[in-house]
């Protein structure tokens, strides 16, 4: 496994030497150099002192764990880092593993704003296609030839998005298997987001996190934007996992980047444990409101004559619509906002590989989702009469 | 004035425009894809409704500016960006100014934080030296020479600790006034990081923040870390000032930015307007602890032979004494953990130009303070007449 070069190999130095031999022989050590006002009496009483802790307070990581161990996510607190969110973890992610035009594998279609975080990154995003063909799998041969090509080498990470958005599509029990085998072989490792999986919609038989994978270095991010449905609260963490001197080794480094950023505030850090408490009623109105509208979706699908169809979503929180590809994209948008006033995400926005795609949120209150078909299939309609 | 090609630009597409007709015609939109929960009725209801805002919760940001506005400071809500740290506004601005191998210019002695964070962006970092001959100076020749030198059309914006972390200087006026004159000729940006301005000890008169300057493009940092004495808060923010025009650009490059990590917590943002209200009474505590211990040391350094001396501290919280360089650094603090417990960070942490320098924190509690000093005067003694 190889890290970046964005973290230096911090050397002990004399001074860092007497201090830990001095904390061996069970003496205290305070700095004449402290700069924390909360350890001087100085700081506001209702927060309490300050200590810094680059994966999180100890105490919320310990509640985090606690909680995902009782939903069978067996996990110890020390291989938690807690942040604000996802795309923080993908950031530090992206510095622990690549330098510049480093390269990851992502998901086409998929999530638009990871390429533009590795871009920030200066660190380039390689597609590896997904396919429909009643259900979407992925081509494991194309993944294989983009490790064994010219670029393989500069190739750090795969991201695996489990579901995946807006394709709601988890990743099989075989291509897991396969996926595990190629980062073994070429060294890769796999930054796993998992933000919807606990929402099934038509789930595959033996869907499974990475997050825990023992054989690949593997970093799972979730945080409760999904969990809780409360993108507001900012709370995520990355679960480090795989063979034991590559999470030492990986660990250590995302030490020095979360220590030089330490982003979680005591305040949300406090409120963890409560958060915690609320996830399992509020995931599950979720879900409840996210299969009821799809039932309702294919009820109103299949209307005689419909001329719009559903790709097969097996969890998350949103859906792909077909329609007939005679339409251009834009078009039917541009129609939706002028008539209806409802604007929307076309495939292209995913990099779909044909034109003819629709994203349709589940979330909406059922009267309101109701409309927004409506208005899908009066405007398809529409557009195929003119 | 140049930005990075870290963030893109951002065309507008058709769906865009048609868009920002029906906005302009008044018409409401919705969005067929809104994947908020909190839009839909299924957020945590203590929570309220999340809108995703790159410069931070509008609310916020008015009471900020309010609060910043009635102490001097002349800004207004939409040129605040709030943000989890300093740190984090020092990795998004060098992002949005530098492409990898591109310079900053820094102070050194200096933060050694920023060298770091620096790498972290695949970043370099240039120092510029400030000399010390009874109080702190900038050697403005010298700046002019990096900035006309080889690399010079690399370096990208100059970074100013007003004051300095450790030498506690302020940037004095004719400085400034240099500085900028620079700045605009080489079109190069500052990036000025003011959490320890309003720490006065022994300051200059003309003392000034950059926060507002508007003859160069200037990205001013603060926080409450400092300023309320509260580090594990996690606010900070960037006032954005300048030609209008580079602001106009920045502030869009910024907002990119700072879209995809929405990092501030509504539950944060909550509590804005409560803990300005206690910045006057904090940082009126900690501005009399460091003023009190300064002058305790003064009066112990005065002792007859005492061989320790104190340079000039201008401002912010902590000091740099002087012990006699025949007494390597490295000694000096293995003496003070093995026999005081104390450990400290010497002069090469922050790359003085010569040995014999320790960095002193002002704030400990009076009679911790003087133990300190008391350990530091013994060990440089004691090591004297070994
Ligand atoms: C695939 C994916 N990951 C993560 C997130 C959530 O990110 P965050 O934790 O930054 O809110 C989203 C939100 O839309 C998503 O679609
Ligand atoms: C020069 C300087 N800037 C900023 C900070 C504070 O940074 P933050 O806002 O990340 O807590 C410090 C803290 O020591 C500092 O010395």
């Amino acid at each position: 496994m190889q890290f970046s070069n964005r973290t230096g190999s911090q050397q002990l130095n004399p001074i860092a030497l007497s201090q830990a031999k001095a904390l061996n022989r069970g003496d205290g050590i305070r700095s004449l150099n402290d700069s924390n006002p909360t350890r001087h009496g100085l700081g506001l009483p209702s927060l309490g002192v300050y200590a810094a802790e680059p994966r999180g307070p100890l105490p919320a990581r310990e509640a985090l764990a606690t909680f995902l161990c009782q939903r069978g996510q067996a996990v110890s607190s020390e291989h938690l880092y807690l942040l604000n969110s996802t795309s923080q973890a993908y950031s530090w992610l992206l510095k622990l593993l690549c330098n510049p035009s480093d390269i990851v594998l992502e998901p086409r279609p998929g999530y638009p704003l990871i390429e533009s975080i590795a871009r920030l990154e200066s660190v380039l995003t390689m597609p590896y296609a997904l396919h429909y063909d009643g259900s979407w799998f992925l081509d494991i041969a194309h993944i294989r030839s983009l490790l064994e090509g010219p670029q393989g080498n500069r190739i750090r990470a795969i991201i695996l998005i489990n579901p995946n958005n807006p394709t709601g599509s988890y990743i099989h029990p075989q291509e897991r298997a396969r996926l595990i085998e190629l980062c073994r072989k070429h060294g890769i490792a796999i930054i796993a987001d998992e933000v919807f999986f606990d929402y099934p919609l038509d789930p595959i038989p033996g869907r499974q996190r990475f997050a825990g994978e023992s054989a690949v270095l593997t970093f799972a991010l979730d945080g409760l934007s999904k969990m809780l449905a409360a993108p507001q609260v900012k709370l995520g963490w990355i679960h480090v996992s795989g063979p034991d001197q590559e999470v030492e080794e990986a660990e250590h480094r995302l030490d020095m980047i979360a220590d030089d950023y330490l982003p979680l505030s005591q305040i949300i850090a406090d409120q963890i444990p409560d958060l915690l408490q609320l996830v399992h009623r509020q995931s599950t109105i979720v879900r409840n409101r996210c299969i009821e509208n799809l039932q309702v979706l294919r009820t109103l699908l299949e209307e005689p004559g419909c001329p719009v169809s559903l790709l097969k979503a097996e969890g998350g929180w949103n859906v792909l619509l077909r329609f007939p590809a005679v339409i251009d994209e834009n078009e039917l948008i541009t129609y939706l906002i002028d008539h209806y006033g409802y604007t929307g995400q076309p495939g292209y926005f995913f990099d779909m590989a044909s034109n003819g795609y629709l994203a349709l949120s589940l979330l909406p209150a059922p009267e309101e989702f109701v409309r927004g078909v409506r208005a899908i299939l009066c405007s398809v309609e529409a557009i195929l009469a003119l």
